[in-house]
């Protein structure tokens, strides 16, 4: 059987293949028990583009387009401003942080359910615009065949992104197979309503954690509750969840997309402000974080 | 084949088997799907007995020793001389927020992987006075057999407490087959930490969650991010996820266990300090909440 058909040979496709093998023989010395084998995954740039922006600031731009309909005064203020004219200059500026907390803002007063449906109708028809294709269409065939080689193999899939929990878990399931308590994402507070028969949670304006670097670990403790032995990342933001993994006990494989294919993708690693690559890429090999490329390591790039 | 043994025969049994045939039979009117079938059972008093005192209050006790050692000055201040001298009427009349919130503190500083540790080894030995069982053994088997039942039939059950997340994760993967992944609980605040090849969670004195009430529903929509369709609980804690169910489209069942059994385990329910049960029993009926009996509905109490 062919695994990872979409993987090119090569060091990459077997480094992957052996950690598998290795972790679920139940003859080998490196065997795991089905329970830990947990496998983490980042979302944007990982398992599906993120280039020129996050899925997420574009969904954003819809969502401003209706609270300026009702605000206009809003049309000239910043960061407004940028998000309506899809100024990507002002808003690569921001920062990835900056950037989120304000796209999360725009969902505040709906309920999750409310949220979930305008999630699900968006994404029917939004595109990513420099590719041309339908977002939920960015994702990578590779990763949805490693993805499902893990299951295989008994391992539990997460994904731990600094995207936002609930725009996560509105397509997961379908493209990826990875339900929603397996999301893990960065998420507003949000408040318990209940009036009559009508009992919901509220999304708020305000932040409850932005997951990213550092705060991805401390997610995965949460949400979790063990250390995985697998991490895929592609971003400075999936280090310390990677250090994390290789700290542990035992096996363990963190990996790391490098986008260096500009016919095929795009090629940004250091420079793109909102999720640059340099530390991680700088010390891959102190770290023990082996480097994908897409270039090379990827027979195909994206789902049909 | 005789679904739930330990359950006497009656309205109660009837209405999970009843229930559970409804939303997966396929050619059922009923059906829910697969990934929708969301159980949540909240820990203390529904899975296992929480009687005098929570579990987590008696381990407290232990971690206390330890703290008053290094610190003897802590001996004959409060809350800790109550703890110390397992005063229940001091520490009853604290009410069970802040008797949690002071548990969880004792555990600040450690890492969340010592903290797993101390409390694997604690469980295999510590005992409820009361019942002269280990803590452990005091989970009640009628619940065992429901929640593997549950899961027979395509749930994934999931734990929803105002316990700690971490001590729960400890025993509930042997004790109940729910991995740490599917526990919610409450938590306190934890920060990474990194030296050299030592990666870890550090556990902080500050509570980030406590999850009960209105919380255990936000919590929900931070870990599960779906509606649950069956929800187990005993106390006024567990009424806003009772709802939260209920509210939603479809077949829903939320069940309340009444603990009414002084001669097989212990009769409590409004003047228990530590988690009363008033306002859910009073209008379990309007809220469409059906009522369990320990006394009636259990041939069994305990684990063998
Ligand atoms: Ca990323
Ligand atoms: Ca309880």
């Amino acid at each position: 059987m062919n695994h990872l058909p979409s993987w090119n040979d090569g060091p990459s496709k077997d480094a992957i293949l052996d950690f598998v093998a290795r972790v679920s023989h139940g003859d080998s010395p490196d065997f795991v028990p089905v329970s830990e084998r947990i496998a983490c995954f980042d979302n944007d740039g990982t398992l599906w583009c993120e280039f020129p922006m996050q899925t997420q600031v574009f969904f954003a731009f819809a969502q401003l387009a209706n609270i300026v309909e009702k605000s206009p005064d809003l049309k000239e203020k910043q960061p407004y401003k940028a998000f309506l004219e899809h100024d990507t200059a002002t808003i690569h500026a921001l920062g990835k942080k900056a950037v989120f907390e304000f796209a999360f803002a725009t969902h505040a007063g709906m309920t999750v359910d409310e949220f979930a449906d305008i999630a699900r109708s968006w994404f029917e028809t939004a595109r990513n615009p420099k590719l041309d294709r339908l977002f939920v269409k960015c994702v990578y065939q590779p990763q949805v065949e490693l993805l499902a080689l893990l299951r295989e193999n008994g391992f539990k899939t997460f994904i731990v992104s600094g995207g936002g929990i609930d725009l996560i878990r509105a397509f997961a399931e379908l493209a990826y197979g990875i339900p929603p308590e397996q999301v893990v994402g960065s998420s507003v507070k949000t408040a318990f309503e209940a009036a009559g028969k009508l009992v919901s949670l509220r999304k708020l304006a305000e932040l409850r954690s932005f997951d990213d670097r550092e705060e991805k670990v401390v997610n995965i403790g949460l949400h979790i509750g063990r250390r995985p032995i697998f991490v895929f990342g592609n971003s400075d933001g999936d280090l310390a969840m990677m250090r994390y993994a290789l700290a542990g006990q035992g096996p363990r494989l963190a990996m790391l997309v490098h986008h260096d294919d500009a016919e095929r993708e795009f090629a940004y690693d250091r420079d793109f402000k909102l999720s640059p690559l340099t530390e991680a890429l700088d010390n891959a090999a102190a770290y023990g974080i082996r480097v994908v490329s897409m270039a090379r390591d990827r027979k195909e790039v994206f789902v049909a």
